[in-house]
């Protein structure tokens, strides 16, 4: 599932059509208490990428669901900023809102401060649910807004409370121990690691606001984020004691005395503003100003320090250690055999004359992999779009989205699971029917640019931003773009989407080291028609080290065969029909023992190789022919 | 000519036998004064990249020439930083000096700062020249050391001035104005623009240390750095006023009526410390603390603002506007005739049993294009190595090291000039006679990294560093790297290293234009064996736009045969064979009109194209035969 992207063109959606019901209650509320603005941005008081329900205000307000994007109310106007991956979908949910899209991955739109600057006069008030905003934006808002003399006013919930009626509960799943097993390291190996990082920056206290990394730290999990396995919890690194700020329902006797033994003092949730608002005097307090909200940040007295940095358990947590890597190759290698039934199963299914919709097909998938005794479920809401959906990057088949999957055209199948043993996340566009000229073309240039990626050699020191034109150089040259990263970090059995490095055209300094992982997902997305990506998820390894240096280099986790139909073999390079016939080769292989027999079948005749100077082996021309041309 | 990179690995070079003289005067002083340390680092009072001879302190005690480093000096120590391009001069020149070698692109390697804090304890004294340090290092520098509590003194000439006896005086050349016929944009244009950057920042002043960047606001040149056409001043932007800070001297009438009908008033070039330090109350001074010293940093009083942000006319000024372009592409088509006039010449002296030595033949080429009434002199000094010399990347041939060139092995000759109408910077390596086929695959896989850059198509909003893998890729592969960046900015009769853009593998964020000027220079660098070297300067252009998006990508400048004898053609792809063919193809049909009939034959011969499949066309085997088989 693709990562947002940073560099991008194209220009502002006018705003259009009639007003929502939430949009005139909050400006009711601006009127009484006269306010000039309000912020509603997507998070929750640990920044997290996917907030749970009950922090979904910015939805619940404009309508638009994406998982990005900042909305701003006005008294006579409204905005909302989303990336690259979501400007069809936020054309289509903002449509009759009253808000205008704002698109800020292209280089000419405004930060929204800069249009706060424009739109209000000094004076103006502009309020925002502090708990929702990281630290690092509040300060950038506040020092453009204040040069304009017009200020922010950080809340805790100033209105949603009120307008919103059904609002969600918090979750209260329980937490769970991740066993050591799985692990590969104890709690007090990874604090020693992380008191380290503190002395580096010679801090006395650490205040862990990411759920993911209180989670790695802890060797804890839970279930209050959809689709993450994580717990809503702070950690207090302090001088001699770790303390752990989560609600007491959450943790069984088994979670209680896993952290007793791990000498961490567990205490409420909400008692964590209160621990920092009495810090000590000339406490050194580190913390991430991206992933702490301002509100907790502001709780911390003035007569402390604060050390503004990169929260260093990301860094640690992103490269995996051994038990972790044997770990999460056997389960993605498990996730893509259910993947492999499911393909095997849908060509089948193409082939007959029934209607197979959107969320039939996804739900067919999950039932394949739900037995698995270690699987906690999706890693993401599976993304099966097909034709135009497929256009969509992040497209969610809803009840009235779903369609049929025709004879013609792609079916985009974008999924991930998450396991005890590890988080998956996989992408393969299957060949439905005939294709057109445009679109084997198309399929065979995302081929390419994934195997840019997947065969590239680098010196160590490289980071993810360096080797982004392996992949969007080749689309470039024939006028394409993906306004999304090429690729992003994973978690091992938490978020999906993992820093701190990744695969994009942003600015991203973080050096790819061995360990890491990261997906490799080129596309390429024609609005109204189709969408292709094609993505695996890579381990960084060692690859040599000669008088010149050390070098590194990728190799796949998961294996699932391609579907090469579509592609045009004379557009390959004999490197890349290599990779590729490998590739496939090893994907029979490894995932043959593992499905039934009438898969396996399938995976021969899926995997068999590409020939040299060997073009389309065979017209992909719809229903029955479709499996046949394998044969 | 190559500038440095970030990433690389190496390790530390052991201090080994005696100490310099200097060294000691040094150490004397700092036993007098009572100081822990003392820092020479490279740079003068506007932190030029190659300061006069006047400012060249470092080279002095160190004994090291090359044009970046560090050096730092402890009582019982001392070490030099300095970057991937001078590890092996360096560590030839710093042989028996007692200073050890810091090899500062290596990602293991300690800063300064760092080293000082575990060399020194708490109250010890560091003191440096507040000219030669710009502000932003000063105050990394003070920052860490602070937390040691080791003091960081900033001092003007703390020593050198009175041991160094023989110290060179600052130079006094006189100014000129560059013509209107050349700089296609008048000084209140460019005043008009830099204005707006201001306002843009809130700021009231605006302190412009570069010289280079006063040259180009003020459409004046000079001779006071080596090799760059610039004159020592400092502009100060006030509301209503530009003042210019230079010699009295340096100013002929002329450029006196210049700077008057500009609305510029003149004072005295050490006038400015006192011009800041009396600034009024509430200024809001812009300055660049990467290109000002901390010295003058410092001048300003608490009473004002300082506003830190990159100097705008950094980016104003690499891109080249219309009339620059054309110059330019008159001036590097000059300059590649005159090269290619050389070239024909060197085959010819090859075939013959005469001794030709680097500085000869570079002062063969020197002959060959002084002439031109708008020469200026070389924009580096030229770099003619042969054989193991070509591995040194700045080698400098002196009487002490020039060496004969023999019929084998490569001669790489980096060379460029300065015209009223351009800066150029161009590198060729020539087949001497037989190679190895280590040679061959060295100087193939060196081209199609140069080509892999030279076909680059990419998306508005890429910057350099997101190209670099294109090049850099296909060495490392090969277990390969080269220790500095693979591109840099050029000057427009100005610096021929120029930012604010770059191609290497660091984080430079600034997106390439249409318009800006970049070199295209990988290589291989075999210690002790051999160097290779394939420089073109590239102009940024518009390629396209589409559906997804606004597409730049290159166009070649320079265009002079690139030696094919060495090129292994099985190595090389359709598309590489096609750029390569047309690109000499293009060389050829160019400078033929400026070339006697004896180049143009040899141009004929030079540029014939490599046919489909064709590996090397003969074997380049020393003396007679090698020209001989080009026909």
């Amino acid at each position: 599932m693709s990562e947002s992207n940073l560099a991008a063109s194209g220009d502002v959606q006018p705003c259009v059509g009639s007003l929502r019901d939430e949009l005139a209650a909050v400006r009711n509320a601006m009127q009484a208490n006269a306010w000039g603005a309000v912020i509603f941005p997507t998070g929750d008081p640990h920044i997290s990428e996917y907030p749970s329900q009950h922090w979904c205000t910015r939805a619940w307000v404009s309508g638009f669901t994406g998982s990005a994007g900042t909305l701003v109310v006005l008294r006579d106007c409204a905005a909302l900023w989303t990336d690259g991956r979501y400007y069809i979908q936020a054309t289509q949910q903002l449509a009759s809102s009253g808000i205008d899209l704002q698109r800020a991955a292209d280089l000419d739109c405004p930060k929204p401060e800069a249009w706060l600057c424009e739109k209000l006069a000094a004076g103006d008030r502009v309020v925002c649910d502090g708990r929702q905003l990281s630290a690092e934006i509040a300060e950038t808002m506040r020092k453009a807004l204040t040069r304009k003399e017009i200020a922010l006013e950080i809340n805790t919930d100033p209105l949603a409370g009120d307008l919103w009626r059904q609002r969600p509960p918090l979750p209260s799943f329980p937490a769970f121990v991740h066993n050591a097993e799985f692990v590969g390291q104890s709690v007090s190996e990874k604090l020693g690691r992380v008191r380290e990082c503190m002395g580096e920056h010679g801090a006395s206290h650490y205040l862990i606001s990411s759920v993911d990394a209180v989670a790695w730290l802890l060797n804890i999990r839970g279930n209050d984020i959809p689709s993450t396995p994580v717990v809503l919890a702070y950690v207090l690194i302090a001088p001699g004691a770790v303390t752990c700020f989560i609600d007491a329902a959450k943790c069984p006797p088994v979670v209680d005395a896993h952290l007793e033994e791990a000498g961490v003092v567990r205490c409420g949730y909400d008692a964590v503003y209160g621990a920092l608002a009495t810090l000590e005097r000339d406490s050194c307090v580190l913390l991430d100003p991206k992933r702490t909200c301002t509100w907790l940040r502001e709780a911390i007295p003035e007569t402390c320090q604060v050390v503004d940095a990169d929260d260093p358990v990301q860094k640690l947590k992103a490269v995996k250690n051994s038990t972790e890597v044997a770990h999460l190759r056997d389960a993605t290698e498990r996730d893509c055999a259910a993947l492999a039934q499911f393909l095997a199963w849908f060509d089948g299914e193409m082939m007959g004359d029934g209607v197979l919709t959107e969320r039939a097909a996804a739900e067919h998938l999950e039932r394949l992999r739900c037995g698995h005794a270690r699987y906690l479920g999706p890693s993401f809401e599976t993304i099966p779009a097909f034709g135009e959906h497929g256009a969509v990057m992040h497209y969610s088949a809803t009840l009235e989205s779903d369609i049929p999957i025709e004879r013609h055209s792609f079916f985009l199948l974008d999924t991930g699971s998450q396991y005890l043993d590890g988080t998956t996340d996989i992408t393969r566009t299957i060949a439905c029917g005939a294709l057109s000229a445009q679109q084997k073309r198309d399929f065979t240039l995302v081929l390419k640019a994934h195997i840019a990626i997947a065969r590239a050699v680098f010196v160590r020191g490289t980071t993810g931003p360096h080797l982004d034109i392996l992949a969007r150089g080749i689309m470039a040259r024939e006028g394409l773009n993906y306004r999304c990263g090429t690729g992003h970090g994973i978690g091992y059995c938490l978020c999906v989407h993992e820093g701190p490095h990744g695969i994009s055209n942003g600015n991203n300094t973080v050096p790819l080291e061995p360990g890491m992982l990261l997906t490799n997902e080129p596309g390429v997305y024609r609005e109204g028609e189709y969408g292709i990506r094609l993505e695996n998820t890579l381990l960084v390894r060692e690859h040599a080290t000669t008088d010149s240096g050390s070098f590194l280099a990728f190799e796949p986790v998961s294996y699932c065969p391609l579907d090469t139909r579509p592609v045009l073999g004379e557009l390959l390079t004999d490197d890349e029909r290599e990779w590729l016939n490998h590739y496939q080769a090893e994907a029979c292989r490894r995932l043959s023992p593992r499905v039934d027999s009438e898969t396996q079948k399938w995976l021969e005749r899926a995997c068999s190789p590409l020939g040299q100077g060997e073009g389309v082996r065979c017209q992909v021309s719809g229903g029955r022919e479709t499996a046949g041309c394998r044969a």
